[in-house]
């Protein structure tokens, strides 16, 4: 742990990247939102990264993320389907992220088949191709605690019951489970993470379907109008993006946390309200307004959801370290001075 | 109900029919061992059927299994993943009895693509197909009670986790959730069945993948040794399939049932030695031996497992009616009337 300047604790990344040093480590989806985000201490810590990216136009893939490290890290550009691809790449990797999804759940209700193509059988093309060419590469495998559908009790816990309300969220499911009997029958150790709303740097932020912290954000600094949904009261735990590194990095490195699966969230929710005023008060431009649900988002709307973190505090001692404030912070200073790498029009 | 010459009780298919007469009904998988074994009862009750299979080899197709009512049921031989000719072929349906699947779970295991693709995108364009041509038709989705994985306590519910341990059972889940979300979210009303051990005539007997009773029961007819994994004391649910197609025929005409998951089971289980002994008795031919799990098998193994059946006994009135012996006693004496149709070697 670091103290910031401004005083908010932050995550060690460099510190969290240390085990890898030296190692060789695949990303898929590594051009996007998370899997640069884990690059980039990654590369600094003196990992040999390899990045799969399939840029498929409107998903997260975006070769500016990786700047920093550029010329550190290996690109690949491939799909996750991609059967021979896929068995050479994992060859001789320790580590392998796998971040590659499509990850919009309002479109996977108008078209179901590219969550089933990309997150159930591409997931499924990444571990048999572990499980003939690589099986002791340990697995990290991002999902979503959209996995959990609405909540039962609050926090959520990794045991709670599993009625997701979407495609998107039913393959990301159906993909950790194809990777729990990879780890359990075929002996490939994965850790199986159940991400809340992860914001931050690096993000796609040309449309508004992928991340609401980071959409909000991207209006604001628009000095546009920021809609929230009903009554704005709804609870999510938000993570910045640095945090969410950091649980990924310190629990794919435990030995503790191999076959399980972890919420990566935050047992201190925010309603959307207070994203909103938070999100305004950092950026100081933009305001927010009510605005009622469509009937598609309405019968989706998981209602108050946050995570319990009980499992990861326990198995890998991480717990979130970035107030909402201070990520706010960062994500407006990143995108303010980054803006046409990312929504590109003028400013 | 109706009590048999030996004095069993046997379900009334006739009585189960008759809410169908006059509809029209979709059967996918519709030549297979259940798809098929639904289309009887209902031809003869005066529905309109249609039956769609792929014939697949090694699956469960079979021009036999409707001898009976060839010439009133239609035959549409295609894939369900084909999405022009199922948007087709869901026009007009009142019913749509989704029995299509992969249904091996160790086969699985070495190539997951065709349960992904077969019984999760199958799935998915079927639901596509009604969202866009047919939103009223009512659909009746088997699925497995595999989808539990292991028991946590027993009998097991409805309610209870859902941690398969191979991919056809996660397959299956993930289908069942897809078809749950069209329920929910575009108001296509569907009913889930989970479906324990199914035995009986009409099934694939050509290889010993699916269904461990009846294959007992090809052993013991062709006087051969019937191998008992372990200890042989595991227990599960044996179901005889005339029961099977009552509980889906029962509960898909009820308006109770919609959006639900139903457990298809019984909860007086027997032992495989109980029903390796029975098959014998009924047979007359045959025996059995202990034989150690493979390394495979006992890994995916979920030990003992029956099923709650309190939910569809509430809402639908069903509760299994013929014993494993009356069971027994109809398959083998099916199989050998008609064995050169289903397994098609020398008697």
């Amino acid at each position: 742990m670091s103290t910031k300047a401004g005083g908010a604790l932050t995550p060690d990344l460099d510190a969290a990247a240390r085990p890898y040093a030296g190692a060789s480590v695949l990303i898929t989806g590594g051009l996007g939102f998370i899997g640069s985000s884990l690059a980039l201490p990654l590369a600094r810590a003196g990992a040999e990264v390899t990045l799969v990216d399939a840029m498929i136009p409107g998903y997260g893939g975006n070769l500016f993320n990786i700047e920093p490290v550029r010329g550190r890290v290996r690109v690949n550009f491939c799909d996750v389907r991609d059967p021979h691809a896929m068995a050479h790449l994992v060859q001789g990797q320790d580590f392998i992220f796998h971040c590659a999804a499509q990850v919009c759940h309002i479109m996977s209700l108008s078209d179901p088949f590219p969550d089933i193509d990309i997150n159930i059988k591409g997931t499924a093309v990444l571990l048999e191709a572990c499980k003939k060419a690589n099986r002791r590469a340990r697995i990290g495998k991002l999902g979503t605690r959209g996995q959990y559908g609405p909540s039962v009790k609050l926090p959520m816990s990794e045991d709670d019951p599993t009625n997701p309300k979407g495609i998107y969220e039913i393959s990301l499911l159906a993909a950790e489970k194809i990777v729990k009997v990879y780890n359990d029958v075929h002996g490939i150790p994965a850790t199986l993470f159940r991400l809340t709303n992860i914001y931050g740097p690096r993000a796609q932020m040309r449309h508004s379907r992928f991340g609401v912290a980071n959409w909000f954000v991207r209006l604001a600094i628009d000095d546009e109008t920021i809609q929230v949904f009903g009554d704005g009261l709804i609870k999510r735990d938000f993570v910045y993006i640095d945090d969410c590194v950091a649980a990924i990095l310190q629990a794919s490195s435990a030995e503790t946390t191999v076959g399980e699966i972890l919420n990566v969230g935050d047992d201190r929710p925010s309603c959307f309200r207070e994203l909103a005023d938070a999100v305004i008060r950092v950026c100081g431009t933009g305001r927010w307004e009510f605005a009622p649900f469509t009937p598609e988002r309405a019968a989706q709307e998981p209602g108050d959801f946050y995570s319990d973190i009980s499992r990861i505090r326990r198995l890998a001692g991480w717990e979130p370290r970035t107030s909402l404030d201070e990520g706010l912070r960062r994500t407006v200073e990143f995108y303010r001075a980054h803006r046409a790498a990312y929504w590109g029009t003028p400013e």
